[in-house]
C-alpha cells in the first residue's frame, strides 16, 4: 500500500505537507496542492480513516440504516440527520435495506428474514467503526431491531425499538390529527367522516384518537359509520370515498394526501368539488397536495426535524459514552408535531 | 479487540462454527446460532470486512456517491444499482453530498466548493476499500468529477464525466421527446407549444431536438413564438402557460410534470380543461401525474433501469480489472429510453 511518505518523496515535499493537504488545512500553495492531489489519485493512495479512528478512539462517522430510501419519508429524514451531523463535525454513511423493494408490504412479521438482512448491515457499519447508528423505519411500529446490550450508541427513528435502551423519535400523530380536526370544527363542520389507513397501524390508531379527542371536546358524538379504512393509497380509498359520499358528512379527514386524491377523483366524477360541496383535509403534505385543484389543506410531516433530533440524541449518546455516562441517561421517546398547511379545500358552513 | 477465537471459547464451539454463523452458512443449529450471535453482540465483536477484503483483494462492496438523495430521481436509481449488485453478490454503501440541500441551484459553477465536498467522499470510500464507485448526478450535465487516471473502477450516472475514461449512463431525452410529440401529432395536433426547462440545460436542449425532429418528419414549421422556458416547477411555468393560452396552439408539450401542473392551474382558472380544450403532455411521470384530473399523459423516466445498467457497467469494469483488461475496453455512453404513459390529457382533433 502507498504511504504518505512515498507521496511526499514523489512530490518533493514533506510528509506533513501531504498530510495537511489531505486534511484540508490551509497555508499550502494551490500549485503544490494540485500536484500532491494528482499524485495521490494517480498512485491510488488511500488515507486510512479506520486507522485514524483507532488512534483517536473515534471515527467521527455515523452510520444510517434505512429500511428503504425509496419510502417518501426517508430522504428528508436522512437530510435532517446529515445536516445536523455535518454542523457538529461528524460524517455519515447510509446502508439501505431495501425492505419494501424486496418484499413489498409482506415482511412485517417475517422476523427471521428481516434479521438476515438487518444483521449484516449492522455488522458492516460496526466493522468500519462508526461511532453510532441511526435506524430509519418506513412506518411507525414496534421493531425488534438493535440487539440487547448493544455496545454501539443507537437511535430508532420513525418507529420504536422493543429494546427499551434505544431512544426513539417519531411524529406526534395524535396531536396533529387533533389539530386538523379542530380546524374543520372551527369552520362549522360537525359531521366529519374519516378515511383512515390500515386499521391495525399505529399511525391510524393515534390519529383516530386525536380525531376522537377533538370531537369530544366539542361534544360531538362519534359515529362509527363515518369511519372507513383503506391502504393509504388512492385506489383503495376510492370505494371508501364513494361510501362516504352517500352519508350526510360535510367534511372528510383523510389520513394521507394520496387517499384524499381518491376522494377528489370521486367528487370530480360526481360533478362536485372539494372546498365547495365537501370539505377535505389530508395528511403528509406530500408534493401532490399542492397540485390538487383546489390545493389540499393538510399536515406537513416534520421529517427534517425528526432527522435533526435523532442526530442530536445520537451525538449526546456518543459524547455521553465518552464521559462514561450510562446510556439510559439519554433514553427518550420524542414525538414531534406536524405543521398545519392551509390551502383551499375547506369551506365554512 | 475481540476475536473469533474468544467468541468461540465463550460459547464452547469451534472458531469455524462462529465464522460459519457470521458468514450466514447453513448447517448450524438454531440454538447455537442464537447463542453465538448473542455473544457476538454482547462482546461487541466486529468482523473485519476490511481485512477480509485485503486477503481476497476484493471487498465485494461498491460505493455510491449521490449529489443529493432528496432529488426525486435519485432513490429509484439507488434501488436499481443495489438490486443489481445484490443479485451479483456485491454489497453497497451510500455517501450523500447534499449539494442541493447545501447550495440550492447555485453550485454548478463553483468548482472549488464542489471539489471540497466531493474529494473527501471519494477518499472515504477508497479508504474503506470499495471495489468501485457509482456517482449519481441530480441533473444531466458534463461534470469534472473523478480525477484523471483514477485507479478505482467508476461509473457516472445521469450525467457525463469530463474524464473520457469514465463510462456514463443517462436518459434518451431526444428520442423520448420525439416519441411523445409524435403522439400529439397522431392525435391531429399540428400547432404544438412547448414549456421547456431552463434554456441552457442539456435535458431541455435534447428534448427540443426531439420535438424538432417530430415536427420536421411531419413537415410542420417550427414556430419560435410557441417555445417558452421556465425553471422546471409549477410557479415559473404558470406565466408561460398564460402566454401560450393567448396563442392558437391546440397542444402543449411540458418538459416536466410539475410545469404541466402550472398549465393545469391556468386552464382551470380560465374554465378550461386538459384533454378537452387543450391537449397537455408532461415528462418524468412523477407521482403527481396520476393525481392530476384528468390524469396526465407523460414519459416515465427509466430510473431503475439506469441504476441496473450503471451497476452492470461497474461490475464489468471491476471484473475486467481483475482479468487485466484495460478500462477503456468498457468505456461507454449509454442512453436509455423513457416509457410512454397514456392517461386522459390528450384529445383527438
Amino acid at each position: 500500500m502507498i504511504t504518505i511518505k512515498e507521496i511526499a518523496r514523489e512530490c518533493n515535499v514533506s510528509p506533513t505537507t501531504v498530510s495537511n493537504i489531505l486534511n484540508g488545512k490551509p497555508k499550502v500553495s494551490q500549485e503544490t496542492k494540485e500536484r500532491v492531489l494528482e499524485t495521490v489519485n494517480r498512485l491510488g493512495y488511500r488515507p486510512n480513516y479506520i486507522a485514524q479512528g483507532l488512534r483517536n478512539q473515534k471515527t467521527k462517522m455515523i452510520g444510517i440504516i434505512a429500511e428503504d430510501i425509496a419510502q417518501f419519508t426517508t430522504p428528508e429524514i436522512v437530510e435532517g440527520i446529515m445536516s445536523y451531523c455535518e454542523e457538529n463535525g461528524y460524517r455519515s454513511i447510509v446502508k439501505n435495506l431495501r425492505l419494501y423493494a424486496r418484499w413489498s408490504d409482506s415482511w412485517y412479521n417475517k422476523e427471521a428474514d428481516y434479521h438476515a438482512i438487518l444483521e449484516p448491515a449492522i455488522r458492516e457499519l460496526t466493522s468500519i467503526m462508526v461511532d453510532g447508528i441511526i435506524y430509519i423505519a418506513g412506518h411507525a411500529r414496534v421493531i425488534h431491531c438493535f440487539p440487547e446490550r448493544f455496545s454501539t450508541p443507537a437511535v430508532m427513528t420513525y418507529a420504536f425499538d422493543s429494546n427499551p435502551e434505544i431512544p426513539s423519535v417519531g411524529i406526534d400523530d395524535q396531536g396533529s390529527a387533533y389539530e386538523i380536526v379542530k380546524y374543520l370544527i372551527s369552520k362549522g363542520h360537525r359531521r366529519i367522516g374519516v378515511i383512515g389507513g390500515k386499521a391495525d397501524n399505529i399511525h391510524t390508531q393515534e390519529r383516530l384518537l386525536g380525531y376522537q379527542k377533538a370531537l369530544f371536546e366539542h361534544q360531538i358524538l362519534y359515529n362509527p359509520a363515518w369511519i372507513r379504512y383503506a391502504a393509504w393509497d388512492e385506489v383503495s380509498a376510492y370505494p371508501e370515498a364513494q361510501e362516504l359520499l352517500k352519508t350526510e358528512v360535510t367534511a372528510v379527514f383523510c389520513m394521507s394526501d394520496k387517499m384524499a386524491g381518491g376522494l377528489y377523483r370521486c367528487l370530480n366524477e360526481n360533478g362536485k368539488r372539494a372546498g365547495e360541496n365537501l370539505a377535505v383535509v389530508g395528511f403528509d403534505n406530500q408534493e401532490i397536495a399542492r397540485y390538487f385543484i383546489p390545493g389540499l389543506t393538510t399536515m406537513s410531516l416534520p421529517l427534517k426535524e425528526i432527522g435533526n433530533v435523532s442526530a442530536k440524541l445520537l451525538l449526546q449518546q456518543i459524547e455521553g459514552a465518552e464521559k462514561g455516562t450510562p446510556r439510559n441517561d439519554v433514553k427518550q421517546k420524542i414525538l414531534i408535531p406536524c405543521t398545519f398547511i392551509e390551502r383551499e379545500s375547506v369551506h365554512r358552513i
